[in-house]
């Protein structure tokens, strides 16, 4: 393998032989292929793409280069889900419990926040106690005892998708297809689910901003997914407002719990439970939708769920009262409305400004290292498509000083648009992507 | 300059903004911009190109890395030709003494044999004694006694394409038109000349095969150029199969004594005359070019030319007694000859493969640090177009061992092609660029 002419022929487009895309990652694991190659290699990429095969390769590689788990089928399925990422987009918490009180296992390994959108983990963080850097055997024990448990990447897992996401990150190469499937269902293959189900957003607050984009990246992952022997399939939904209510991470935590409660904004509630019963049809638990989607209602309304959560919360060191006191999260010692300035229709409430605009008041990092303040963020109180009157609250700020809270303000400002006349409201679910039938 | 948003935005196709583009390589002399930046913007150049501004850019940045000599207007035009490098192209050894004794300066920073392409530096290297390494300081006042000097790149010129080149190298960024253009000009502008003629070979021996594509060089090397104040313009040259007889450095020396003698090949007197012509005529130094071509074909027939080259070697410390006595020049132990399995018309003596072959008997470098033996190489006694009888030699083969040569005959044989009808000769020039009309 001579990795500059491995190189060139990915540049012109040539289908590259079985086994000459792993020898070029092997060597740069061995530092035999340099940073420079590699990045030289991901731009090519980024213009010609993968074909299936090659994206196959790539995808075994990452996951060869670490450990691998298996929940293997001596028990109930293990599913996993993943979003592509978004503002309020505090599914995940709902979700692991509500599918472990199903009677399936989730091992879910989740992110943090990135540029404008919010991560799981930071989330978990706010809740007093708790810890997301269990070490995989604790991480079993925890899905074993619990039925799911949440925990950050571990260099344990898929440590050459770190390494590579690191160089795209500086290179200009993340915004690939193939790259971006790549890494995402390695991670999860190596995870030893049986069950994925994605979550790829779309809109203004989304990594893909149209559909179409969004679609290709379903359906590369889905492929991908399958081919590793997942059963997996996909969901578009929206994100050109936030999901939800509720952005930052602490009160992400208590609308959580609201919805684990049966209650919580009608939109958070609505995408959990398509992906839940997407999950649960998946992994061969329900054959039904329509009663797998009853059973899933009856687990948030009965408050079953909830416990679930807080044995979760528990076993992970966190405190399991916030779940009946959700004060315990803490609270941004100033509280402001940004209001309407006329009166009109609610045309955009764009997420990618606001998810910036909690970035700003600290709910997120700007840079790395950056401390993240749990208590701050907005509720967002109104939504496209409804009719506001001059001077009505539309976001609750929660801010750490009466500056912060003006900042925000202006940032809100550029977020909300106002129309004269009543908009459509925007689709909450766009569409599915499945397997291909073989 | 935040480096991975420039690369991403070179990546989608968008127009750097003046200064930004030498912002960033600006960074990379100072390593603040990493290699692996650098290859991933010169993957996303070879996708995207570079529009005039950012190559002019691009390559002013180059210039400014290093020192920039200027020949300046108190004397003869200095001018220098440049060739993309082919088989048996010993043009420049006769061009430069020629076109000094016919009153123009000529400072001439060459390069070494690449790949299948032999270079000027190492044909000049088999004169004993001859010295290619001279400072800057010298090659200034060898122009200045001589009318020529012949050298190889310092560091001093231009350091920033040595960096750039060896990272292209390793990263399969090296067929880009615009790169291929900014390292060759950049270089030029940098030897302080005012006119530039450029040697595009085309065909299957050159780095560009078909003429399109080296049309496409030679017009953005000329407005490139032209751009930097050079007068400039470039003939299309053939290289279907290598340039006159000699292939192989001591060899070639001894054709280019007998071109500056009056003889030599045909072909290679015609190609040096014409670049002469061109050079002469840029220069301002002719306007009439059958003029200038009567007065050139005179210097090489009265010897006068071959006079200045052996100045050339005594003054660069090389034997000038060479110019009268070529054997001192060595020669191969063995020399055997190739000759025709069949008779018919000779179609094809593919100049790469006959490169190659070259390489193999010792005539070029395999990996960087191969010694080179200077008296091995090829004489080529027939050429496309020749009728030729069963048995009879086609190539004489110098070598230093009987093994070899024999493996030399073996590659020869996959360069001859033998057709039954009489084909075309190919066109020794297919044409010429200019200058752009202001």
């Amino acid at each position: 393998m001579h990795p500059a002419e491995l190189i060139e022929r990915k540049r012109d487009g040539d289908h590259l032989a079985p086994g000459e895309l792993s020898a070029f990652l092997d060597g740069y694991l061995k530092n035999e292929v340099a940073d420079y190659q590699m990045s030289a290699l991901l731009m090519a990429v980024f213009f010609r793409g993968l074909s299936a095969d090659e994206l196959t390769e790539m995808t075994r590689a990452i996951i060869e280069s670490g450990r691998r788990l298996d929940f293997g089928d001596d028990g109930p399925p293990a599913v996993d889900k993943h979003s592509t990422g978004g503002v309020g987009d505090k599914v995940s918490l709902v979700l692991a419990p509500l599918l472990a009180e199903y009677g399936l296992r989730v091992p879910m390994m989740s992110g943090r926040g990135l540029g404008h959108t919010g991560g799981t983990l930071d989330k978990l963080e706010s809740i007093p106690g708790f810890r997301t850097d269990l070490d995989l055997d604790e991480f079993r024990r925890v899905v074993a005892e619990v039925g799911c448990a949440m925990i950050g990447q571990t260099p344990q897992i898929a440590p050459l998708d770190g390494r590579l996401y690191a160089l795209r990150d500086v290179t200009g190469t993340v915004q690939s297809v193939p790259l971006i499937s790549a890494s995402i269902v390695s991670k999860k293959v190596a995870e030893g689910i049986g069950g994925l189900v994605l979550d790829v957003k779309v809109g203004r607050g989304a990594f893909m901003e149209d559909e179409a984009s969004a679609r290709e990246l379903a359906r590369t992952m889905v492929d991908l997914a399958v081919s590793f022997g997942l059963r997996a399939s996909a969901l578009l939904t929206g994100m050109d407002e936030p999901l939800g209510v509720a952005v930052g991470n602490a009160l992400e935590v208590r609308e959580t719990i609201e919805c684990l409660s049966g209650g919580g904004p009608a939109d958070l509630r609505e995408v959990t439970l398509a992906l839940c019963v997407a999950a649960v049809m998946g992994a061969g638990a329900a054959t039904d939708d329509a009663e797998a989607r009853r059973h899933l209602e009856a687990l948030l309304d009965d408050g079953s769920a909830l416990d679930r959560l807080g044995r979760l919360i528990e076993r992970q060191g966190g405190d399991p009262r916030v779940v009946d006191q959700p004060d315990r999260l803490g609270a941004a010692p100033v509280v402001t409305d940004f209001t309407t300035p006329r009166t009109g229709w609610i045309g955009a409430l764009d997420a990618r400004e606001i998810g910036l605009a909690a970035v700003g008041l600290g709910a997120g990092r700007r840079a790395l290292g950056d401390e993240i303040d749990p208590t701050v963020g907005f509720e967002v109180l109104a939504a496209v498509g409804d009719r506001v009157e001059s001077g009505q609250p539309v976001v609750r700020i929660h801010a750490r000083s009466g500056a912060d809270a003006e900042d925000a303000a202006l940032r809100l400002g550029r977020a909300l648009e106002l129309t004269e006349s009543e908009p459509a409201r925007p689709p909450l679910i766009l569409g599915r992507v499945d397997a291909a039938v073989r």
